[in-house]
């Protein structure tokens, strides 16, 4: 039921005709008082629903979420701020809420005008459309070229965690990319949200790539309704870290293995790097380099590639510490490099999964991140698609 | 003639057997006493002959260089460094010079030993090779994956400035990469020529990228022979340093154009913004982003997907300015987009040439960047081959 598993919470997904067929427009409301955050892409582009929706995020708690696809409403001057102000204040309306109490996100295509008659009426189906069976509507509703939706369900003792997701790479041909709505009946405070949310956040959305793109719509939203009602103590709150940690986890991972042309998972996995900021440069260089993807791709453990990466991670204005007769590198567990010495060894990669594991021999650092191969399908997805 | 066209040098290529067929050993040197000086990969990974040349230079001025091609002798621990000084020292032995006045290169297999025998019984030949015509012959032998030789020559008033290089991705498939060798008769006092080389290098090799990343050999030296004799005054070191920069640049221009798999040669151009460093992050962000070098694959003109990377170019630990109300973008000369308002238009991007020019009107911080498109074909090389 993604986000109408926990407690309190309906949705909706309806065919507002963004898009020519498939469900493009998703409503979330919670049905008490619910408190909420939400994080943010940091290109220096935003999109108008994320310039507003962060704005609303200052005024109130956050009560209802409205994402459409098929339009990103970026690089659509003040007419956009204007589109997205009225989306909210509609749905606002329509749901008895103040606007700012309305988070709106948009993913599509860059550049083009919301044609918002039929954002509005696709606005008064999804409100009537409300219920506590619509998870999956509302899931199919905010994808654009996925190829199937993303959702995760995690159950605490007495409170749910559920969540969805849209993103296949980064960003998107032309369209701005990865958006994730979680859920839950856990009860929060105002204002504490933010402190769950920020740190699972980087060790799972903001752990994975697909091509390094970082998109101008990037949102993570979670809301919560307190509807669960249960004693908060620091055990209950650790389960419920440990719950949003899962649903975001499966989000990423499912996001990732959906990654345009992807046809490997990859698990990086960095340790006795100088600090854990070093490790993570480190393992998103490896991540995001055409030419350890390339070699997945083709299937080959070529590890010169990786240290090659690895030693150009870019750091602090230089690059990330690495003494090369210190490295240790090694495939699905089988080393071809100790202590900098190559062990003439050709460890098969094969499958649908790869784990690399690059141990420095520095410090204490450790970090991980998730990435795809790069194949011909992602040049053909990427040079063919125009929408 | 390449590195001996100018007065005072002669070179060689020969076929060492490091590599099956071809040429794969280059000799250069300069009859009479030079001075030069070398500009290095800053990858944290450094191959054996780098780190053995960066040595020689801070001891002598150099007088030849050894470059093979075939093997990078780079994660080759203390053997490859052994390798890499028996190498400059058996070549000294031939030529009459101390093992430190001779610079060793190599380029090829990252995590192979050299071959040691075949390395020194090709420097025999090498030798004896040397000739003033040998140009062509060396600037053959520096070569891997590359499709062609790419030399360039410069005349000023008096002097020359030759040169050759090998390069088809800023680093190969398991090869290692950027190198090259740029000769004058040019007078200069020693310790003078690094204060020519780095300008002009960061204008022309360091504005390049075919897919972003950065060998554990690249190199380019530049030697002096002098022997033009001609009277040096600021008027005749403004003429050469501008026949520096043309040799570099066509160097640079060649090794893009030659980029793996490469159908099409983009200039990326950035004005306007904080500061000349942010222009070129952004630049630079253009250049590598594999949505944008996929769309020009695709010959579209996707400008948000240029945005979308200009937004999100690192710089200072976070990303470069940028105000999307005041960006104006134009391909090939046609504006898409003024001072944030989309024109709704769609330039042609046929043939092999495209230009972006991003204009961010917040200073004056100026930069250019070279960079190809991303196709079949690089996944196709980059996936396929393992030498």
């Amino acid at each position: 039921l993604t986000v109408t598993a926990p407690q309190g919470f309906v949705a909706s997904g309806v065919h507002a005709r963004i898009r020519k067929e498939k469900r493009d427009l998703a409503l979330v409301r919670s049905l008490v008082p619910a408190t909420g955050a939400a994080m943010w892409t940091q290109n220096r582009v935003l999109a108008a629903p994320v310039v507003v929706s962060k704005h609303h995020l200052e005024l109130a708690q956050p009560q209802a979420v409205v994402v459409n696809s098929g339009i990103a409403n970026a690089a659509t001057g003040e007419q956009g701020i204007t589109d997205a102000a009225t989306t909210a204040e509609h749905a606002g309306s329509l749901l008895g809420l103040a606007p700012e109490q309305v988070i709106v996100l948009s993913t599509g295509v860059i550049g083009a005008p919301l044609p918002m008659d039929r954002v509005l009426a696709g606005l008064d189906a999804a409100s009537t459309a409300l219920s506590a069976d619509g998870g999956p509507d509302a899931a199919e509703a905010i994808l654009t070229t996925d190829t199937h939706p993303k959702t995760s369900v995690s159950h605490g003792a007495g409170f749910t965690v559920g969540g969805m997701a849209k993103g296949s790479g980064m960003i998107h041909p032309n369209l701005a990319t990865m958006l994730a709505v979680v859920t839950t009946d856990y009860p929060l405070e105002p204002g504490e949200a933010i402190d769950f949310l920020r740190p699972t956040v980087a060790l799972s959305f903001n752990a994975i790539t697909v091509d390094g793109e970082c998109s101008t719509n990037d949102a993570v939203v979670l809301l919560s309704s307190g509807a669960a009602q249960i004693e908060r103590t620091p055990a209950t709150d650790a389960a419920f870290a440990a719950a949003l940690h899962t649903v975001c986890a499966e989000l990423s991972h499912a996001i990732v293995a959906d990654g345009e042309g992807a046809t490997l998972l990859a698990e990086i996995s960095v340790s006795g790097a100088a600090s854990d900021d070093e490790a993570k440069a480190i393992a998103q260089r490896i991540a995001t380099s055409p030419l350890v993807k390339t070699a997945l791709f083709g299937r080959d453990a070529n590890w010169g590639r990786v240290l090659m990466a690895a030693g150009s991670a870019p750091f602090n204005g230089g690059y990330a510490q690495l003494d090369p007769a210190l490295v240790s590198l090694s495939y699905n567990g089988t080393p071809v490099l100790v202590d900098g010495a190559p062990q003439n060894v050709e460890p098969p990669v094969d499958g649908a999964t790869c784990t690399i594991e690059l141990e420095l021999g520095l410090g204490s650092g450790t970090a991980g991140y998730l990435t795809s191969d790069l194949s011909y399908d992602y040049v053909r997805i990427n040079a063919e698609y125009r929408s």
